[in-house]
């Protein structure tokens, strides 16, 4: 995998000049394109070898092309702010939106491969974060961004002799110092397990690309040029949609009872009982958040039902039960443009609370396999992946310790009529009903598949649906903190268990 | 993930009998139409808890429909065929052909499943298992596979009722016994590593079907609408090939050095060093393939190169150091009718030899990659995507102890030349060149980069290009011995390592 990038590929400095201008010129138009088409990101792995020209070629793509249309991002020891999170948190928030340009150094490859270097994971736990990896990266291109990943390599002899030169330049100390790199056996490790990560994460849609790194012209140039190669590839191309050839579609529910037929509608709770109940649960919610195993964990709840199900109402009851600043709401509508310019999941990523932290969402990222799967805002091909993207999410914040509990409320379509009418003729509720409400309400059973399918395919051991009958609002608002109570007080049971485990 | 199949689903039996008829005549059509349009086949994998029903469905399924158009396959004990193999041959011999339908009982998933609950394995190795099968799905999706994945579920209740009625059928006693099952913290395992498999494997081209399996007729139902649902959709699609939006072309090499290039064509051997050598290393050979070590190793050695390059040469000179039943030769042409029908990689999983055999390869997996990319018979996209599809397969195979050693024979181009004018001349030698070879020679640049790219992308550690200067037909032959030999030593080498670390 390695050996083309051994065997001393060198590019003379006049041939270098003679080609450089053209070069940068098409680049920099390209880059212009890209900017102008708005159509998608390009997103650039930058990995290999100590020594073996990196930073330099960086550098000078930065010099050739416009830097304002690339975000160079180094990844070096973790903030606080990223500590605070689930790892893959730091990578989603340096996103480049589409039409930019992303440089990644010290990117999810080189976490995982220092940590199998320095024998801090096994082979195991390096296939998992291979296998995350390719989850991501596919992600990512489904959603359309070209990734380039280019592999900086160097022989060993030629390593030894190029840190001879560097040792000095603090440059070039970051991570892995050069001290370290001097042992052969840290070479050895690092060629071994990059190719297994190269021979694994190398797939059709985002390839590798090994760059022989000893001679700077030859780097500079051919990095430059595949840049060139894939960046007009990738502009020319009409905008199809990749659609796939064979895929068994959902089965339509045709009259079969459901989850949602099977919730008990009835349940109420009486102005008394509400009362005694709602503030017993608030005070329940308020220790545990206030609780010190709280500092190892994060909450998010997710808030989806029918319109006039009561969201809001339910909120504001969490909500109430704390101080405003133990909590965050995130309410989400129509993607901003911002949002729009990055994949589906990120404005999600963004709203992530750091651990000790509670964050309301009011609407979610089921919204792609809700409102935008019935109303076709989004293909086909793009909900059906949605629920192995949202699977993936929630299992990576969940391994970081964030609870995740996801509400459904759900009301009959009479309630909801009554409740429409309501909004109608109460002045302060008009602005709470819009001719969209009405529409969806002819959309019932669209949607109700659309729910049915969604708790089928999202509700996990890790992160369970709880459907609410919300027919009546006391009852829901009670169950609603309840359930967030219990899911609190399991997910401390877990980690103090857990604890006892690994002490034993 | 499961609730929606624990809610008790009943399907009455008089509304099963009037719909059956029109779902049978639908389902034979269906079937009918597969074989006559045999553009891609049909996998179904059937999973889940013991008594949910598995067998009676799938009885149902061939009663309804054409039973020669499917295969069921049970995977049940390793056979011993199976056993001298890597883990995944015994899946691919059972795959369907194109227009075919295969019904997998205790697939992939139910090894892996087996696995974890009985704590063979443990978390990472299972994440490993499901990223292969991810990978296997990916591929025969890619290649234009239809696949099926049911979960068939009861609640630990409907469990062990159902248990009760089945524990003195025999049917029902394959791998888990029902007594097994009777213990709940089997049923609990089951059903949380089921659900593991099932959130990170549910994906936009393969998702996961749950069904309840409480009811006979709910059941039957529901998987036979499901697969005509899916038939019907896939059959009217029209042909069109996925196409990736974004995907970073390889560099085009543009007159640079590459491997070849830094062959020194002018090796050669004289010809009483040639005999001595020849001898030496065919009787070395010979005495390694009857070493007791190689009852734990197999051998494949695949030969490619230019034309007149001296494949057949080399071969029959690796062949005569041993006797005609130790080796087999396989020889690569356009493919069969028979393996047109089933995914490329399918024709070469099929000549995988048994521990302790030795197979040659004229031609190979790489003609994808090789004649399939220059001649333009296949598309980008699949050669592209070729390359981890063989890392993945070569990956495999060398984890079940085969030793992979491939040849890349080159000569320059006035030898071929040389050699093609030869043939004409010299009668005996005349049937081996045609047409074809001429018009291969017009293209020699584009083969030039096929070979540089194949070798950079999947020379791996694991199984590593030998790049074999062959002007001198001599040095060649020695060198093609002298290899197998030192990678059959290498392999006992460590091999005999592993074992010494395990001791210890």
């Amino acid at each position: 995998m390695f050996e083309s990038a051994e065997i001393g590929h060198v590019i003379d400095k006049d041939t270098f000049e003679a080609e450089v201008p053209a070069l940068r010129e098409a680049l920099l138009e390209a880059q212009f394109e890209l900017q102008q088409q708005g159509r998608f990101p390009v997103i650039v792995l930058i990995n290999g070898i100590e020594g073996a020209g990196k930073g330099e070629t960086v550098k000078l793509l930065n010099e050739w092309m416009d830097p304002r249309l690339i975000e160079v991002r180094t990844f070096d020891q973790q903030t606080d702010e990223e500590l605070a999170r689930p790892p893959a948190w730091r990578y989603w928030r340096m996103l480049p939106a589409k039409g930019r340009m992303g440089i990644f150094f010290g990117n999810w490859y080189s976490q995982m491969l220092q940590g199998r270097v320095h024998g801090e994971i096994k082979d195991p736990r390096l296939d998992q974060a291979i296998a995350g990896a390719e989850r991501l990266e596919k992600m990512l291109c489904d959603e359309g961004a070209l990734i380039f990943k280019f592999w900086f390599h160097l022989s060993k002899k030629q390593m030894k002799a190029r840190l001879k030169g560097l040792k000095d330049d603090p440059l070039h100390s970051w991570r892995i110092s050069p001290l370290d790199w001097q042992q052969s056996q840290t070479y050895d490790k690092f060629v071994k397990y990059g190719e297994r990560v190269l021979r694994r994460t190398s797939r059709d849609y985002a390839p590798w690309h090994v760059i022989e790194g000893m001679d700077s012209c030859y780097r500079s140039l051919t990095v430059g040029r595949i840049l060139l190669d894939g960046l007009r590839q990738a502009l020319d191309r009409s905008k199809i949609k990749p659609q796939k050839v064979n895929v068994a579609p959902l089965p339509a529910l045709d009259g079969q009872i459901t989850l949602l037929d099977s919730l008990d509608m009835t349940r109420r709770l009486d102005k008394a009982d509400y009362e005694e109940q709602l503030i017993t649960e608030q005070a329940r919610f308020a220790g545990l958040l206030r609780d010190k195993r709280m500092r190892q964990h994060a909450l998010v709840a997710v808030f989806e039902g029918n319109d006039a199900a009561g969201k809001g109402g339910a909120i504001r009851r969490v909500a109430a039960a704390l101080d405003p600043r133990q909590y965050s709401i995130v309410p989400i509508a129509a993607p901003t443009e911002e949002e729009r310019a990055h994949p589906y999941m990120w404005r999600f990523w963004r709203h992530i609370p750091a651990r000790g932290k509670f964050t309301m969402f009011d609407r979610s990222w089921y919204g792609r396999v809700l409102v935008e799967r019935v109303e076709g805002f989004c293909s086909q091909a793009d909900w059906l992946r949605a629920y192995g993207e949202i699977n993936d999410f929630e299992e990576q914040i969940a391994d970081a310790g964030v609870v995740v509990v996801k509400f459904w409320l759900a009301i009959d379509k009479e309630t909801q009529l009554e409740r429409f009418q309501e909004r109608e003729e109460i002045p302060f509720k008009r602005f709470k009903i819009t001719e969209d409400d009405w529409r969806n309400r002819d959309k019932w059973d669209a949607y109700r598949a659309a729910v049915c399918d969604m708790v089928d395919r999202t509700s996990t051991e890790i992160s369970p649906w709880t459907l609410v009958e919300a027919n009546d609002k006391r009852w829901a608002r009670v169950k609603v903190l309840r359930t967030l109570n219990q899911a609190l007080e399991a997910a401390f049971e877990r980690t103090a268990k857990q604890a006892r485990k690994k002490k034993r």
